[in-house]
């Protein structure tokens, strides 16, 4: 059928999709999610049907800029509307949808289709879901896994050895990395670390980087830097290493689901060509992982996807029932992070747990003995050589290596609540520190977050500093003082409260979400 | 934040969809399917976010007409854009996705927002196929129906007693209810008969029944024909009796699965007020329900859902591994049926069934003895009362009470398929012969469809006439001819080939899916 072209000025985000009315859709014999294919001179896509009633008139096609510019369309032409079937993959995701699990061949059709735009959101989702309610085996995750690599880019360093740290996330103000990268490079090791922009969190690791240096980095760039540094710390987005992935999570993120979280870590890792890697598993009330049972069987998971994927990965279980060091939001922790390594400061969660990774990496790579790495690697921190290797890759990656804590912008709107009781610090509630520096403007006013003043244990008498707000904006304080002043987010007291929460009526049950890479 | 109206001249099908650039989602603290509240003067909706990068530029917010209409929005001017969080029934949504049964409240918050428009297309992929693949309980497929009628209109007829037929569908060519109404009809009982358009097959009852009457009836108009003549075969989706079903068929169609059989057809029941009813379970190879077990089973959950529902069931597992009667479309098929109620022809299958299916309601409203229904539906058939009943239904919805076979316009355009072989006929594949009936046009063009001249079982000669494709454009023939020769549709032969197909390499394994209420 020949329809004139009516262009929707709409993007759809790398999908072709066309708008048809629905009797002319009935006409070609095609439906809502079916698939046209639209021909023009010599060229022809195949796109996505949306139907319309009354914006579309009989004998048009509305068409998404991507399809416009792909077929060079212009308003008022003319081209050729044929009903075309579903692509294989879509009858692959039906399958799954019906228990079956799926072979490497057709992950990887659905895959590609996914990267190149050819599957519509519902059918994304369905894939996605099928994973979560059925959940994915080990052939299937690999399968995944190798599907993410082989649709994306690779950085291909040459080096026999490349070692890396990740983790799953689920802790607010954990700047582990930004000390690791540069404690693992200063031994000489190559770590390529690639790190992700915050979803749910108040901060990603490459927000966190950014405050320092520049994170945006092309993937010919990144190799240049490692080659000099032996390491980098950049955001993974722009390197194009698994793209299927920020497809997946823009689906994930409304369902609150995440059945990706191992083939999507460790096709990452795959990417960058890591044999060695260590990964960390937060713990505990208030982060991803509940219970230590979890977490072991998490990292058995994660040893088997790795010993399959041919990298050799040991896990960290770490406690993660408060924030990692006293800040929360980007520059903060950046600033904090600096001040370590400076050795201006010392929080001991943060150097205990950047010690035992950094030692774990040490120790597996054979730069330490066993039982050796913690103390390599606090010798590398309190040497300065980390802070000095940490200045190489600021300045490789084109930042200024003589930064210091003073030149990074905090946020200059501050606000700071007090103990209205003495006590002990007996609980601090991560997720209402990340909504409160979330709805300070983090991450993405830099400037904005929350410091802690004390931490779990610690002392804390009447009219003591809790936590300072910072935010960008003084508009921006307000929600967050309301949610502090609402909800005790630190727990001050002699003994636990015994009663946890009131059900009253049936509750809407809200679950915290944590949708981190 | 104040954006700036951007009209995109684009419907959403019902739902407010508003368009924001990345960067102002991100200021506002929002993302993609999150919900923002948009107000103008005193008016205010929330709106699903859909994400821009180039089409909508900073400042501007891209309304869809449901929205602009709503809020009486004009190009250019402001209105007030802030973050909402997501309404109740997103998070009942979620909990489901994690294998949790919902409580009718729950459920009925979903079906309303889904009703309302509040729900993005992934959400409701999320619920639909949550029930899909843990499956819903009687507990759940009872909230659902009830919330699904709750959520439309009722037909409220102030009869005591109403009866009422349904087939799950999947057999080609059955037109059995345009021979049960009338039979009922004319027994006495009430029988206000809903009928759905066909969505996979090649007619649905409204399908038929609009080639000898108007089915495009309002709810008192319908209303005003079953007062007067006891009966009614109408469009169900004019009437709004459960108008959750059609958004859900929506997202169902391209998934290939159908949790929400029960539910629908039970909803639409309870909606018309029925308190006897029979289902029609056809059965076998070639149908929806492909084993007597299987169908035994499924006979026992409409049963038991009848009874939370008010509503007594009874059901028929009846033989589906051929079309019923001689003619598969919608024209074909009613001038099919009216030759029967004229007394013109005698298809044996069709008659059988129409008279069993009759019987059952006889039998369960008392106007038959036990075993007696058939032989009584028999006699209102043969007798010409169930013709006359017809013809006043005819009447009573607006057409011509005098209508003959021949006044029904079938395709003139007309290719027939002969027997290449003698024997016997062994099978007929049911979707083939649906496939090539949509070929020719059917449902859209009326007067499409096939005409077969054997059944299973007949004597065949080398040479006879097997099928007989209607078109109503010569174009519509050569697909279907393609399809009749590439790959018989009828088995002829002596004894049945043993092998049933070969698979050499992995099979792209697209089963035939039956989605019909």
């Amino acid at each position: 059928m020949k329809l004139i072209v009516k262009p929707l000025d709409l993007e759809s985000g790398g999908k072709f999709i066309v708008v048809l009315n629905r009797e002319d859709a009935e006409e070609i014999g095609v439906s809502g999610f079916s698939r046209v294919k639209l021909s023009k001179d010599n060229r022809d896509i195949i796109a996505i049907v949306n139907l319309a009633v009354e914006s579309i008139p009989r004998g048009y096609v509305g068409v998404y800029n991507e399809v416009k510019s792909y077929l060079g369309l212009k308003g008022g032409e003319e081209v050729y509307v044929e009903a075309m079937g579903f692509p294989a993959s879509v009858y692959h995701i039906r399958n799954r949808l019906g228990g079956r699990k799926l072979t490497y061949e057709e992950i990887y059709e659905i895959v590609k289709d996914v990267v190149e735009g050819r599957l519509s959101e519902v059918e994304i989702a369905a894939f996605i879901i099928s994973l979560h309610t059925f959940g994915l085996d080990l052939d299937e995750a690999t399968s995944l896994s190798l599907a993410m690599v082989e649709t994306g880019s690779r950085l291909d360093l040459k080096k026999p050895l490349i070692v890396d740290k990740h983790s799953i996330g689920g802790v607010p103000g954990d700047k582990t990395s930004l000390l690791v990268v540069p404690i693992i490079a200063a031994s000489g090791l190559t770590i390529p670390k690639s790190s992700s922009r915050a979803i749910t969190s108040a901060a990603g690791t490459a927000d966190r980087a950014e405050s320092i240096m520049p994170v945006n980095l092309r993937i010919d760039e990144v190799r240049e830097v490692v080659e000099k540094t032996n390491g980098c710390i950049v955001w993974g987005g722009a390197l194009d290493l698994a793209p299927a992935d920020d497809i997946f999570i823009r689906v994930e993120h409304p369902l609150s689901i995440d059945p990706l979280l191992l083939p999507s870590i460790m096709s990452k890792k795959k990417a960058v060509g890591a044999n060695l890697l260590v990964i960390d598993i937060p713990t505990g009330r208030g982060t991803k992982v509940k219970t230590i049972g979890e977490a072991d069987l998490l990292a058995k998971d994660f040893i088997e996807l790795g010993r399959r994927l041919g990298i050799k990965v040991k896990c960290a279980i770490t406690y993660g029932e408060q924030p990692i060091g006293y800040t929360i939001g980007p520059a903060l922790e950046a600033w904090e992070a600096l001040n370590v390594l400076m050795g201006r400061s010392k929080p001991h969660d943060l150097i205990d747990k950047a010690a035992h990774i950094a030692g774990i990496l040490l120790e597996m790579s054979g730069k330490a003995s066993n039982n050796g790495g913690r103390e390599l690697a606090l010798k590398i921190l309190e040497s300065g050589r980390a802070e000095e290797k940490l200045r190489e890759i600021i300045s490789a990656q084109g930042g200024n290596p003589k930064i210091t804590p003073e030149d990074i912008a905090l946020g200059s709107q501050r606000y700071t609540i007090y103990s209205r009781r003495s006590g002990v610090v007996l609980w601090i509630d991560n997720s209402l520190i990340v909504e409160a520096a979330r709805l300070a403007g983090a991450p993405r006013d830099k400037g904005a977050g929350i410091m802690l003043h004390k931490k779990i244990g610690d002392k804390v008498s009447k009219g003591e500093p809790l936590v300072t707000i910072y935010a960008e904006r003084a508009s921006m304080l307000d929600k967050p003082i309301k949610i502090f002043e609402e909800t005790p987010a630190i727990g001050v007291g002699e003994r636990m409260d015994m009663l946890i929460h009131k059900i009253e009526e049936r509750p809407v049950t809200k679950k915290t979400f944590i949708l981190e890479r």
